[in-house]
């Protein structure tokens, strides 16, 4: 799991006031501040490497803007509702609203979570996550991040990328860590890609951690771009003798979506 | 419906860089931005009141951080979903979790649209709706807002006002608009708000609308204190029948609700 990037100071470290404060969202939007259900303004001075001073005031904008929150009791600083609602009107609404069921239905036939990633730099950005039975919450998933280059997602949504754009996309990028058996080198990867084509599906066997295994296929709008990706993933003991199928149902699922999107040619070749 | 603020200037109407990035997250994510599918920088420095290369600089940065992403065909830009992600972080995750299958049970018992809002500055801020058939998808009223008084869910959020700090939160606010029914003074409102309290449920009889019906009620944490209102409102010609059955399911879905925040005395007081 990779921490999200804060966006990094310009002119040799001098940050803007506005990049400042970008970096203090994500960082209350971190695992840790998650864990511990909000940061005090010491540790997001730490973790954001700036003054306490100038934490505080950017601090005191943000929550004057209801980005932010602070708690009465713990006096620690939480993403507030004002940022929910926002949040929840970002993104590409005809494919979160098309996802929903398609994710449902894959989860249920699968037996096993589904998840709609879209690509991020070099990493797989989780936007829904659905669990075969209402009785678990997939909540914690959203916005999770995983490699790019060792995730059967990941990999899905690098179908279209050459040699050289991974190449460009990858560059000065460290492509150690990840499971076993994921790639080592861009050339590797590359070749991986090439294959999962062929087959219309990228499949990860403890590419991205030892006993998972997950299976991907890739969502494409109207001109034909990848937009996002559809992956079920579970522990290789319980899925591994079904990933055949759970791909087929996978790229059934990518299918049905680009349809939804626009995309026409996807959903022939799924039939075919 | 009452248009989001943006961070207001300070000293005299000179904003900081990180007030005016704010700003025009907020203006992305207004009805204008969401409907035209991403504003382009001429729009967004009208709608900020901005240069447009103050606007342009500080749209860049908002979208070195993924902020923002800009439609490579159209030049418009767009929340972005890293900013989706971030809000999917935001809030009491708490309250979210446990609120989803209660709001689900309250639309499929009572046929109409459930909401659970919270109380931001002198709005109700929509952070979930859930309609009573999976057949219609309610995400457009995530992120709405309405005015606090003259809303059911917006009297049941300001139950535990005193008249006192009803005039401090109102301070200098217009309460006209609304509708027919809506109070006109802060006294009228906490005289309904009295009335409210003792029968442990706010209706709205086109206070807010011609023709619309509501009943509210308020959801408490292990503290005590009110931090959301579970809501259902439905044309008059539909609900008004059935309002006092609607309310009873209201109240008991916001005492379940108040319960698994960690409240005791709801649930008592609601089977009594």
């Amino acid at each position: 799991m990779v921490a999200p990037r804060a966006p990094g100071g310009k002119e040799g470290g001098r940050a803007s006031a506005l990049q400042r404060g970008l970096a203090i969202l994500l960082t209350l939007g971190s695992e840790e501040a998650l864990a511990s259900d909000g940061l005090g303004v010491v540790r997001i001075a730490e973790l954001v490497g700036r003054e306490k001073s100038q934490v505080s005031r950017a601090l005191q904008t943000l929550a004057e803007a209801g980005f932010t929150e602070r708690d009465a009791a713990t006096r620690c600083y939480r993403l507030g509702w004002r940022l929910f609602a926002l949040g929840a009107r970002a993104g590409d609404a005809l494919l979160l609203h098309a996802a929903e069921p398609v994710l449902e239905d894959l989860a249920a036939c699968t037996g096993e979570t589904a998840h709609l990633s879209v690509l991020d730099d070099i990493e797989v950005l989780t936007l829904l996550s659905e669990v075969p039975t209402a009785a678990v919450q997939a909540r914690e998933w959203r916005g999770r991040r995983a490699p790019a280059w060792c995730t059967s997602s990941g990999r899905a949504l690098l179908f279209d990328h050459s040699l050289e754009e991974l190449e460009r996309r990858f560059a000065g990028r460290d492509l150690s860590g990840g499971g076993p058996n994921a790639a080592r080198t861009l050339r590797q990867l590359h070749d991986r890609v090439v294959g999962d084509c062929a087959r219309g599906v990228a499949v990860s066997d403890e590419e991205f951690e030892v006993g998972l295994v997950a299976v991907a296929a890739p969502v494409r709008n109207a001109r034909g771009a990848i937009v996002a990706a559809v992956n079920v993933s579970a522990p290789k003991f319980r899925l591994s003798a079904g990933l055949e199928d759970a791909g087929r149902h996978v790229v059934a699922a990518a299918a049905s979506l680009s349809a939804e999107l626009g995309h026409r040619r996807t959903l022939e070749a799924a039939a075919r």
